[in-house]
């Protein structure tokens, strides 16, 4: 009887109320009772994105909120600071490309974060850098990025400062309207608890404002148009709804538990994950580890594709390998949305189980006393 | 004990297969069994699509799938024969014009279709235009265009012709590569019996040669990146995992019963449809109507908008109403997806009983019994 168990960094585990919410018949999105659901939705999204700024959903990938996130501020020709610290900082690079407009990357070596003053230094040498381009977690090393430090740094001048909260929404701290950040996307299966098709953004009156100046074209992606429907609980565009159910089951459950203790949770689980890694002798890959997942460099003699193949197949636990040149050497095991302290020992304890069967030098048991001892605390 | 019926032209019904799949719990999208469900859908796409050509999916509304049409087809400033004979000819238009791709516009009275011959017209006086952009079904009239004869028309130009089968794939006959249609767009909550978030596109060889000289910017919806990782039943971006296993559902379903079957199944319930209206008394909408919904002209004293508001919230029927300029003056009704002829009965039933309520003249039945006499012949 193989139960299976998803950690990776989206998408996560769906509770059963969404579950079930999904298995109903479907409704029609223009109803009044879609108008219901739509409104409730983005209010309750506000309090997760910590902020009074109006937010908009789109279907699409997260990615589609970043494309848009492109189109919708900037202009052909206009500069962008892109910081690439990993796979998802380079799609930003991509993405600015794409549109016609000048990338001016940061590259940190993956696994590192950007120093704030960097950054600093740019605007200051290149005033007319249009906006910074940054994640939040940069998912495919585990990395945080300090997002208070750089808004405080691009609130002082013309420039924005766009944030992929992709991953690390609800996990990681994000402050948009106290820190000052710009614009925030983010997208429904990482901490929002609900499967992949979802995305969303919040934008401030100055990231409003360049979007007036904006003339790159955009169509699907068009903010205003679903910012002026969202207001009145419609949408451009047939929209998922059945994610949308799924999505109000979850945003209760955040409501419910406060988002600050939805965030101190993630901390938790990050803190004991990182404490038994340590504890079971391997390095953890990310200088600033972010909340969202852990990122632990793999030793030279494992394999880290077939380590992954191997847990999925054997004892039904999937875990995330590395992307791009870290395809093999790193493991990522997220703690991440509908999970607590007992999905963290299961990921732990089969961690240990999986290293030992590969011949791995360990004692049995150091990584999840290490855990336990965390959330003893 | 109020039970609820959805007659809107998308989202439809979903079989329950689909909701149940959707209710199990959630896989990761680069899994091998996320390959082998990809594969499989694409696979099975193919028979519904009626081609041989690769059909790629894209986690959007079917709106995106039309941006991309665009975008990866188009560089500025060429030009685009737009048929405009309801809200979403039009909207093709209105991504021609957000790219910058200048629209020749062929309006038609909106319930009409357009007629071949002027098409052949603009193309023999305009050679320079690049693609026409039509809709198979106008779902906002109910009106079917002659696709096939549109396509013997561009197929011994240079021109495109590209179709929105949004609401009308499995519905209406659309034969991709016998007719030689160049690209055919749909998406899931129609025909295809799938909650709305995902998106289809099949390009024949004319129309990727027509990529490779595009220069419009597309990134989210780069049809080459989609075609790409489809192949190998991978993803550029986190797919709605979700709804593609629904999808698969329901892709077996019609695969069972054979997409001739089931359009024949489509123009039964259609037929019987028109009949009742007809046996009602009222006129049809559409001059040349889709297998997929049925337009009927309200009679004046008839509020639509009350019409629709009564029946969903008295009878638990939800029919559309019209959308722009014909709002509260017709009335939609759906036989698409996941019904059969009692769906078509309880359609009819319920229409008659609503317009007796408000106090319309007519004989409870007559829609039925002519309904009836369709489905016996």
């Amino acid at each position: 009887m193989k139960k299976s168990y998803l950690f990776t960094p989206g998408p996560t585990p769906i509770p059963s109320e969404s579950l079930l919410a999904m298995a109903q018949p479907i409704d029609y999105h223009r109803s009044e009772d879609a108008v219901a659901l739509i409104k409730d939705v983005l209010e309750k999204l506000k309090h997760v994105f910590q902020t009074e700024n109006d937010v908009m959903f789109l279907t699409s990938s997260g990615t589609g909120a970043m494309d848009g996130a492109v189109s919708n501020l900037l202009s052909r020709g206009d500069k962008a600071l892109v910081i690439r610290t990993g796979k998802f900082g380079e799609r930003w690079g991509e993405i600015c490309t794409a549109y016609g407009v000048e990338v001016i990357p940061i590259d940190v070596e993956w696994g590192n974060s950007v120093a704030p003053e960097i950054v600093e230094e740019h605007l200051t040498t290149n005033p007319e850098i249009k906006v910074v381009y940054s994640t939040l977690c940069e998912t495919s090393t585990g990395a945080l990025h300090d997002i208070q430090t750089l808004a405080q740094i691009t609130q002082s001048t013309p420039t924005l400062l766009v944030v992929d909260a992709v991953s690390a929404l609800g996990a990681d701290d994000l402050q948009m309207d106290q820190w000052g950040v710009d614009v925030v996307v983010s997208c429904s299966q990482k901490g929002l608890m609900t499967p992949p098709g979802l995305a969303f953004v919040a934008l401030n009156n100055r990231a409003w404002d360049a979007v007036e100046h904006s003339n790159l074209p955009k169509y699907y992606f068009d903010f205003r148009k679903a910012h002026k429907s969202g207001i009145e609980g419609s949408v451009p565009y047939t929209p998922a709804i059945t994610l949308l159910n799924a999505l109000q089951c979850a945003l209760n459950l955040i409501y419910e538990e406060g988002i600050n203790n939805t965030i101190k949770r993630h901390q938790q689980m990050a803190l004991a994950t990182r404490s038994a890694i340590k504890a079971i002798g391997l390095p953890l890959f990310a200088s600033s580890p972010a909340n969202t997942l852990t990122s632990i460099r793999l030793p030279m003699e494992v394999d880290g594709k077939a380590f992954v193949k191997m847990m999925r197949e054997d004892y039904g636990i999937t875990y995330a390998g590395g992307q791009g040149e870290l395809s093999g050497k790193i493991l990522r095991i997220a703690h991440l949305g509908w999970m607590n302290e007992n999905d963290v020992i299961v990921a732990i304890s089969s961690f240990e189980r999986g290293l030992a069967e590969i011949g791995y030098d360990i004692s049995l048991g150091v990584g999840v006393a290490a855990a336990q001892e965390v959330f003893s605390l």
